[in-house]
């Protein structure tokens, strides 16, 4: 009866962590948006002022793409954690905290075009962002021990390795920023699509198992 | 038994869906208040000011009846949908993309009143955003096999018919918007009550079908 | 057993339109902050510039207070409320788009101090905002039919009556802020703890009453 | 029977008061970062431009973690808060109206280094928020008699005195701030760990109790 008990408040507390967490992720992603202000021209230059707009359009793409895959990694974790711990709370705050910052690198990259530090800048926080995402999995997978008992290991192991790509990847754009802007814009487009295809093929393997996460 | 376990990890997987989907309509609604700065001017001259802006009022109510309507549908569609996968959750972010974004259309149309690129943008936004939704609930109800099993077909069928209203009505509002903004001013206003008036009438055919879908 | 399933439909609806509406009035809360803008100052006229934002802690204040309470309101009224249908979540709708409006004539208020215009604006603004509300509540327990069936009607009766006292007194206020707009601050600030404590008195009648709503 | 239905009504009623609450905590996290705007510079200059914005950061950063800290407490609170009544909603409001402004004194922090004034507007709205936070705590678990009945007496002594600790830092470093921004600012961030510790070895002590709090 005490087990049943606690396992209703941990419920409840991971409930709260969710909700907190959606609010965040949510925001960021409308907030986004602001970074993308209305011409101040006339009623006959505002074609044109609205097509010059396109890389703030790409950077609002970009980043509402960027924090939509963490939220999908923030997601199928928590299919799988069913326990909290102050760590892991703490590990939560450090990954909204780079969520949260990056409207700010969005909207210098879309206001400087073409620019390294802007490249940097952006670079740098994706991939603080992805560290935390992965620092976060890493623990609750193993030193925390919060995952459900019939997690299954091939599918943790498969999560953590995957999660590691992201850290590296945007790791890697960071030179690339520095000296060819426009080749780390193309990685980064490009990134998606092929993690995602790999994700993709990971899950065809194994669609039945309990506990799956066949969702991002 | 394991049964049920898939059945709530689905449910649980999509109550985070919509927490995290009603997070970004609710946004994108307040937001919108954002796109109406306050005058600077003298006290004495605040008066007239205040009603020179009535065409960043009629933006406002306009877009947040707008979103209201996306979010109606939205909200319409999880009443039948109880599975979710990885196709959905994308196109779902598909549709919080457009929405996200209509704040800025919304400024742009309220700051340029009576230009044809503003229109033209504000007619794109709102049909690749109806687009996107009318997608959504075809793959759902089709393909992607995740409506609730006791689902009427005739409210599916007529479900999926009125999810096509919307792009054509704002696909057709564009070239219209591009000679004549004032026009599809009129036809967006009218668009509503009309849409909401063929609503009610289908639904009182079928009030007592479980799962029917009394609200929007 | 269709009747146990039509509830919980019904109980999911309504917890997406509780989930969005929370959503606009922690926004339309929040938002209000970014209504005082930091004094482009230097550090040594900082502390003055500081101390002359006065009227805008004030509006923030008055508003957020103001927010709460109708927040309050549509908590109470949801302890009845057990089933939706679509005037109900339209009603809703008209109430948000008042509420999610509000962050900008506070923001006028703020701004311009003594002003008629802005005080007129904000009781206008209030004054719909409540009727919006009272409109809610009178469909809800009336046409609407809406409300559990073991709800008191005493209850009812009273709450129905006290709705019109919002609407009644912002109405009356918007003549004072039109001549007097000190005189209508003061019986703003001075309206919510005489509101606060008739609510108290009449809830100390009837403390046992199943359903009865104690916390606003 | 009706005892049950009073159970639930409560924890609806609650349900809607965490919602909120998380609402504007996540919006008040998430806006933090509009303080900080892009450069207007060339991209030339931007590297420097985006360097020189590190007081920015900081206070971003440190009232991220702020806010965070008033969440945990929040949360941590809630685990044995089981009832609520009129108090309690407008004690929460009054958090809340200090949460929510705490965007504004971050803003004047990071745009006014070193300035007494904007270092004592920081110190004094911290100390008010914990005030009203450790208010809220002391409220619920004395004459308001709101928590869970099996609530350890020793945890709710420890919890009440370490709410104390937050209003006495803040109010002793307003006179710091006042005279010495900097050692303020060294204060604040310091305060962070040393609360941290404390409250890692207090649980240390009593980690089996049912309806401990193992997550702060």
């Amino acid at each position: 009866m005490p087990r049943r008990e606690d396992d209703e408040t941990a419920g409840e507390s991971i409930g709260r962590i969710l909700a907190l967490s959606d609010g965040v992720f949510a925001i960021a992603l409308t907030l986004l948006i602001l970074d993308i202000a209305v011409p101040a021209t006339t009623n006959g230059a505002l074609g044109k002022a609205l097509l010059d707009l396109w890389p703030r359009y790409l950077a609002y793409a970009l980043s509402f793409l960027v924090i939509a895959r963490f939220w999908m990694v923030h997601h199928q974790m928590y299919r799988l954690i069913v326990r909290d711990n102050a760590t892991l709370v703490w590990l939560n705050f450090l990954l909204l905290i780079f969520i949260a910052f990056l409207p700010f690198p969005t909207a210098v990259l879309g206001a400087h075009r073409g620019s390294a530090a802007a490249a940097v800048l952006y670079a740098t926080a994706v991939w603080l962002t992805s560290a935390s995402s992965a620092a976060y999995l890493w623990y609750a997978s193993g030193r925390g021990n919060l995952l459900r008992p019939d997690a299954g290991r091939a599918q943790i192991r498969a999560m953590r390795a995957r999660s590691v790509s992201g850290p590296v990847l945007f790791a890697l754009s960071v030179p690339v920023a520095a000296f060819a802007p426009y080749v780390a814009y193309a990685v980064w487009v490009i990134a998606f699509p092929l993690a995602r295809m790999s994700f993709v093929w990971f899950f065809a393997e194994e669609p039945q198992q309990p506990g799956s996460v066949p969702s991002p």
